[in-house]
């Protein structure tokens, strides 16, 4: 980030009509904003919404609630403008770029193989990173994919270690035995993998999918053009699992729009070292909390570049 | 409010194009603003931030880390659109009315005697009432006054007991120093009118402010009117304690907009059975956080109203 930039932001906070520190987390927020976006008076004239689909062959073993069709089927609905994210993606001005990856080739199942070739899975992260194009300020990565939280588990316990049980939660709505299958399933894919080489990429690619991959390569990809990202849920905060694991700061440049009710995301963030904006027992995905956060960070920036300072406002004595 | 508009909301959240719940809190807000609208499909396209200005007699004992003159300067500040509040209730889309009460004329002191006179208290109780126009579909109420968490603190104390220190913090930023004065003053307020009357009228013109008073006068209007009104921080959420401890069920029309960083404000929100939806450390008033807010509030509304159902998805089968 510019840290000249972030200091002269820094110096306008302290003279902006209020007590010092008072905003709390808005004005951090337009901190971290003119330090990546390099200016003093950062704005979000162009943000984006990127949500990636993509279809998992674990699903074989009953790791979801739902068919894998329904990842087709809302991709659909993405398009024709009827989901949640259409909806607050709208009420946060933000375009929204859908990109499905080979829905109709799911990864494999990794408790046998890698879920991805190496080929594959640098296809998903190009795909992930050619949806930050030049002019963005900011990004929002969101996904949909029946039975990525039994990846995005797999993912994190392999990252940071921590029983399998710890990171496995109910998903889109599975019930007990459900989650019992899903832990299952992430032990033996952990086992099946074990003697694999343990790198970023090699970990995303056996363990993750296609939009998992999608989402790295775009955090990667705004990170190279100082792109400010909000993340979303449980699976998009894995998706960063692997590279965290080996670079923390690879996190920097992002914020974590909420906390969701997935009981693993709670503590992946906190591996990861970031503070959701909010915590409002969201579980859908779709980019739909980092979409809700956005609108905080626009009425953040609103204060910052709209309120009086106070020689402008003329009042008595700085606060 | 009204159970069949609420039931009919119920239905349509079931058979919009997500999980069940898995939109959580905001299905919760699109729920609460049937009921209190009237309608199935709730909306804000007129919704008012009522900040009330007030000056308190109690500030001679040092409480404050500002002279009493920066109520009247924000005022004027508001006026000029340079303040906080004025960027985040454009950002929210909201009408500003603010409402300085005989700022020349601050409460008398409470450590002596009663802040307000019964015809003062209903004067400010009035112009509170009065910001609530027919055809409001939301009302933040917000405050500024050189003083008033203090008088926040006396009012909760008298209300739902507890130790005067555990309802005092630093407010606009007193030290250690000042927050034992605060204390102090707020001990001599409850011991001077310890044996008033235990109304909740009492309570309010003994130890409350005009804006204070004001900010109740707007709440039960809206009330009145079924307004949802969304409750900014310590001191808006105080100036119901004295009707909470009387009548729990005064706050079921309102929503907490945020948990500030003044330590008593949590204690509170639970006295008053509200969940906050933000916690973002605020601690400005003015309405700030309950601006902030809507924005969430819009949001949960934008995916009731504007999402698919199943039916008008195609998507197999119910999720």
């Amino acid at each position: 980030p510019d840290a000249e930039a972030a200091a002269a932001a820094r110096a306008r906070q302290g003279e902006l009509t209020k007590p010092p520190g008072s905003l709390g987390r808005l004005e951090d927020i337009a901190l971290f904003f003119a330090g990546w976006q390099g200016t003093e008076r950062p704005a979000i004239e162009r943000g984006r919404a990127a949500i990636f689909a993509g279809n998992h062959g674990m699903v074989v073993h009953g790791v979801s609630a739902f068919p894998a069709s329904v990842t087709q089927a809302m991709v659909a609905n993405f398009a024709a403008g009827g989901a949640a994210i259409n909806a607050l993606a709208g009420a946060a001005g933000l375009e929204l770029k859908v990109v499905p990856l080979d829905l109709d080739r799911p990864t494999a199942d990794f408790t046998t193989a890698p879920a991805m070739t190496g080929d594959e899975c640098l296809a998903a992260l190009s795909a992930g990173a050619a949806t930050v194009e030049p002019g963005l300020q900011l990004l929002v990565v969101g996904e949909m994919g029946i039975g990525n939280t039994t990846a995005a588990a797999a993912l994190c316990a392999r990252s940071f270690g921590g029983a399998p049980a710890s990171w496995v939660g109910p998903g889109t709505g599975v019930d007990a035995e459900g989650v019992a299958r899903k832990v299952a399933v992430v032990e033996r894919a952990l086992a099946c993998h074990a003697d694999a080489p343990r790198t970023p990429f090699e970990t995303l690619r056996r363990l993750g999918g296609r939009e998992i991959a999608a989402i790295a390569g775009a955090v990667l990809e705004a990170r190279k053009q100082r792109v400010p990202v909000v993340l979303d849920g449980f699976i998009s905060c894995a998706a960063l699992a692997p590279l965290a694991a080996a670079a923390p700061t690879i996190t920097d440049h992002c914020l974590a729009g909420h906390c969701s009710a997935e009981p693993g995301h709670l503590g992946l963030l906190a591996r990861l070292g970031l503070e959701p904006l909010l915590s409002l027992g969201l579980r859908l995905g779709e980019g739909s909390g980092a979409a809700l956060a956005v609108s905080l960070i626009r009425a953040a920036l609103a204060t910052h570049n709209g309120m009086a300072t106070f020689a402008e406002a003329g009042v008595a004595g700085s606060l």
